[in-house]
């Protein structure tokens, strides 16, 4: 019994206790609204214990109110109808979370957003209240970019308002600040001589929390999970400039109001920062770790609330010197995000859902959600295993789901029986790795087109399908960007670039497209025998008379209203056998509205919409092939039909192991032929290279070779 | 009886006789496929006779090869795999209607697509069947611009496929050589000498034919019912030089490949081009129209074939002194596109459908196709009167369709009532003016977001339908342009500005939106107390921090995947009764698949949608309103709720003549009220200062004052 943490409660001792030997748990942890006892204490598990580097201690930004954490924000876009104009910066902003810093307006900035130009100082004041603004130009827009201080750390803030919690605010202290920074390393000190009991300091996370701001009423008005707007301030302006060279102002943050948010094309300070940020975050994270293990005590990490700067794919997170990670997931996305990390010893999954009222309430049936998880998970764990999971939240409100703790059970004796099973090892993979090309690259390692965690709402749902079905797929995936393809050697350890995302942003990589460089490396990387999979607006951009700038590699353009004159005529290609095999019906598209036609004499359709053209095609391009899909929203069919498309293209086609029923997978390992079904039906199927096989609804069968 | 023209028919004189008596025609025309005989020249008619200028002497381009029409042309876009590449410029074309003209290569152009630059002459030959390119870079695209020579008339080639003439091809000569212009002139004398029983000559056009091309399987490729390509030669070429001062090439009608077509923002030399184009044409048509009057016959236009320089709106048409103008008409944009015209005596529609087989075929109903084009024709031409109707094509088809044939009946007699109750009026209108602002203005007028008939498509279904509606409705219409409105006098006859479109067109405006002076224009306007509606995608254009550059005005913005990160808080107005006055249910809203979202405190929104978000709104910005709708499909509703939306923002909600069922209409002239049933159902209904009325299906009602 092993691998797996479970949070404690206090008033629920005995029910904890039978939960931690059903599930089979070694180590238990409190939260950020639970504490140990004695009881908990006196278990036989390791105890991890939350610690918030950044809140720990709240007498201290109550006594050091200089100390505390700012963070950019924009006020609301202003008309001026006359040539005076006032502006309140904290409209439509929560008072309790953000206060006005009135002695940072040396930083401040007044934009016409008409123009995009800033206001000159001379035009302005801020008299305590609002910016006033002179000789404005009648009916432009202005804008005030200022910093405010953190009155209340926000993810203490959603609990509190989630959980009903009364207590006092938590405020955020800045480690910017040497007295603080001293403060936090002592205080650490001083918590690790009194837990002694403590086996596993959980960091959550460091220093500066991700983005996110609520509205008057109370509401989140913006939360970028990949934010680096809270961890600013003039104080962090100056080290940015001792160590890049040049000022950094609000605006370079701010971008026009996006605050330069995951789904931007980063700009060169924007990135400057982020790599400032990481050596600085990193650099003090070590001494915390350090500090830890002096004491003989492990150190975690939570990939959660204050992880600005710690990115696992970076290129400082190493230093820092982690034990393990800690990140939260409901699919197989959110785990692979965990499992490939680098250079980490133990990677641990608190699950979702959360053990919170929101979704353990009278009526609801989490188990499931939670079967539905778990099957996506689990794909993604026999594909690239991670070491523990566990869950949060309360176990008293589970308690009351007996179906749900009955498929936990199932699930966490799964777990541990894929370790036991494939000891240090993957599954059997080819040689050759899949891409998938962006604006971000490797740091947003499985993180791309995510709004917060990979389920799919509209705008992503089409971009996020082809992330969760490779999540479970026998390859070696890379996130890449457009500095990384043009080193030739780097570019010949793939045999497929994958571009998927929308028009205008970051994943599909916009203006990328616009260098004819980052085009010829493309079409000669295609050219040579290689695949392209374009999903969504893969490659575009306005230019050059077509809208897809790789629609040659493609073989498929997109009608944006400039092209209407033109007949189409297309029809499906009759033999698309090979890569519909096995899949009844149509593949599902997902959110769209515009028509794709074939620019090419050599593309074959393979699905094909009256309304809105080509849906799935395959182009011939030099010794290789241009695949184009106008969205693969996850499901069983279409993560089939992506891996179908892959072996095609890779010529793979004779792969063993592939069940007739989709809803079964077959994964390779040295001894071992794991078989999964992904269905809530008992299903009786041919799989090549090993014959019939009857599997029950979920289950996990072994084959000994 | 009168106002009716009616095509001849060979064969059927007998039948042709007993239509023109029963619809009351008082002319007959031949066509393109039909020849006049004694005995229709005998009846008591006034004859038409369709000419053709620039192909009406056949033998003439076969002796003067020389001289015939060309088109400009781009080739296939082809990869360079190494350092030399050949392309075939006809590939793809269709080698009947186009032929290469070796002649011409001075004028080609070789471009490099992947960076948008011209090849070096000395780069690249033509050995008569092939551009060989040398030095190419690898893997970027190349084309060709050329000169094809058209050796056949795209609309004789046209009417020969459809209804399987047997004719030898009609090849179009041009009159910008001055042999050619004589001969032209010399025909139509010689024409008009023999034909002395023709009273009216209907040109069909005159000299160019719009852009259209066939592929290689002889069907239509590209066809721009406002294209300008088929009327370019070197000549020409020459011609606009020695006009506008500097030279133009293949590229700058060509553009990149899109042709120019009608939905591109204009370059300054297209619009130049079109310019020059408009005087030389109307100069010269002058000439055939002087000649025509000299033998005291009228001459007409038909808006159709050969129109390229005769554009009604443009700013030489008067000057050619037609003496009236026939356009094909299927709805009420057709209509208006025509009976708005202005310095035209005679404005005639000719009605779809066409009397072709591919309308009257065995099990077909035309009457239907025929009672709908009629209800939504009739009320523009109560708005705006045109001065005849007819019909082209074979009237023995139409005899087949008896139901067919009574609508008609029924029709023909309604547009007689209507000139004969209101003659020398318009319906009573408001005095302001309400403006449809795009790229083109007036010269496109009732023909924006139109491929070819405004009958919708996908991709202008949601686009169109405002104007449909709007043709029906009484007020001054007038499309203006981003130039018309830095007039600050004539934006001042406007009470209501509305621009309606997809982005990246010419008709939302596209790039016109980054001009602040634009902006603050169309702000102040709408501060005055005046109304902006936005349909679509208006002012969009990327840039400052928005989409919509108008969200200010509009109080909305859309989603294009910079902003998921936001959190939108939205809910519908409790008070809209007065917009949505009448009618029963929701909106229809047609294609899109992006979210629009509030950005404005003022917002009322009329219709909100989970999935798509703010459908209809209306904010308030200054002393005026902007308006957002997603779309506006043509429907009755629909219709009802622009109708209110504008007497709304102009203050007008208390007028007279409204219906309480949306399906009837109303129009006040000098002496009649003239009441329409839109509908196939009988209606009783209440219509403010009339009272109780009933209505037959598809009834028009006389209401003395």
């Amino acid at each position: 019994m092993s691998r797996v943490t479970l949070p404690i409660e206090k008033g629920c001792e005995e029910l904890v206790l039978e939960l931690i030997k059903l599930w089979g748990a070694d180590a238990i942890r409190n939260s950020d609204g639970t504490k140990l006892n004695d009881f908990f204490e006196n278990l036989d598990a390791k105890i991890y214990s939350t610690y918030f580097p950044a809140r720990e201690d709240q007498d201290w930004p109550r006594e050091n109110p200089e100390e505390i954490q700012h963070q950019a924000l924009i006020s609301e876009r202003y008309t001026a109808f006359n040539d005076t104009l006032e502006i309140d910066p904290m409209e439509g902003y929560y008072k309790e979370q953000l206060e006005i810093d009135e002695k940072t307006t040396d930083y401040w900035q007044v934009f016409d957003r008409t123009t995009n130009s800033l206001v000159p100082k001379e035009n302005w004041i801020f008299d305590g209240n609002v910016v006033k603004i002179g000789n404005a130009l009648k009916f432009h827009e202005y804008t005030v970019n200022f910093f405010a201080k953190q009155t209340w750390d926000t993810t203490h803030m959603y609990n509190h308002m989630t959980n009903n919690w009364n207590s006092d605010k938590s405020i955020p202290y800045d480690i910017v600040f040497d007295k603080t920074r001293e403060h936090i390393y002592s205080h650490l000190k001083k918590w690790c001589d009194r837990n002694t009991n403590i086996n596993v300091v959980r960091f959550t996370t460091f220093f500066y929390h991700f983005t996110i701001m609520y509205n008057q009423h109370a509401m989140q008005k913006f939360g970028d999970w990949f934010g680096y707007s809270a961890s600013v301030s003039p104080k962090m302006f100056e080290k940015f400039k001792e160590d890049k060279g040049y000022e950094i102002t609000l605006e370079d943050i701010i971008d026009k109001g996006y605050y330069n948010n995951q789904f931007r094309n980063p700009s060169k300070v924007f990135l400057d920062y982020m790599d400032f940020m990481q050596k600085f975050v990193s650099t003090l994270a070590k001494v915390c770790v350090d500090i830890v293990h002096e004491y003989g005590k492990e150190a975690i990490m939570f990939v959660g609330d204050n992880w600005v700067g710690t990115e696992p794919y970076g290129k400082y997170f190493k230093n820092i010197g982690l034990d393990g990670v800690a990140g939260s997931a409901e699919c197989g996305v959110d785990i692979r995000m965990v499992s490939d990390m680098e250079n980490i010893k133990i990677k641990e999954i608190r699950f979702l859902p959360y053990l919170f009222p929101d979704t353990f309430y009278e009526g609801n049936t989490p188990h499931l959600e939670w079967e539905y998880n778990w099957m996506r998970s689990r794909r993604a764990i026999l594909t690239k295993k991670v070491d523990r999971i566990g869950f949060g939240g309360y176990l008293s409100l589970a308690a009351k789901f007996p179906l749900f703790i009955n498929s936990v059970t199932k699930s966490t004796n799964e777990f541990r029986e894929i370790h036991e099973k494939t000891p240090n090892e993957e599954c059997i993979k080819p040689h050759f790795k899949i891409g998938i090309l962006n604006s971000w690259g490797k740091i947003k390692s499985w993180q791309s087109n995510r709004t917060g965690h990979a389920t799919g709402i509209k705008e992503n749902v089409s971009y996020i399908g082809v992330l969760e079905a490779l999540s479970g797929l026998p390859y070696i995936i890379e996130f890449i960007n457009f500095d990384d393809i043009k080193n030739s050697e780097k570019l010949s350890e793939f045999k497929v670039l994958i571009n998927v995302g929308e028009a205008n942003t970051s994943f599909s990589g916009g203006e990328n497209w616009l260098d004819p460089n980052i085009l010829n490396i493309v079409r000669e990387f295609v050219a040579k025998g290689n695949g392209f999979i374009g999903i969504g607006d893969p490659s575009a951009a306005i230019g050059n008379g077509t809208y897809f700038q790789l629609q040659d590699v493609l073989g498929v353009d997109k009608e944006i209203g400039n092209t209407l004159q033109f007949s189409r005529y297309m029809e499906e290609t009759k033999n698309r056998s090979i890569v519909f095999e096995q899949i009844q019906g149509k593949l599902s598209i997902g959110n769209r509205n515009k028509y794709i036609y074939s620019t090419s004499h050599n593309l074959e359709i393979l699905q094909l919409n009256k309304e809105f053209g080509v849906e799935a095609s395959i182009n011939k391009y030099g010794k290789g092939k241009g695949v184009y899909l106008q969205g693969l929203p996850y499901s069983i069919e279409n993560t089939r039909f992506i891996y179908n498309i892959i072996r095609y293209i890779t010529d793979d086609v004779n792969k063993k192991y592939i069940s007739d029923n989709i809803y079964v997978e077959a994964y390779e390992f040295n001894e071992y032929i794991a078989v999964i079904n992904n269905s809530d039906k008992n299903i009786k199927t041919n799989i090549t290279a090993l014959g019939n096989i009857e599997l029950e609804r979920y289950e996990l069968k072994w084959i000994k070779k």
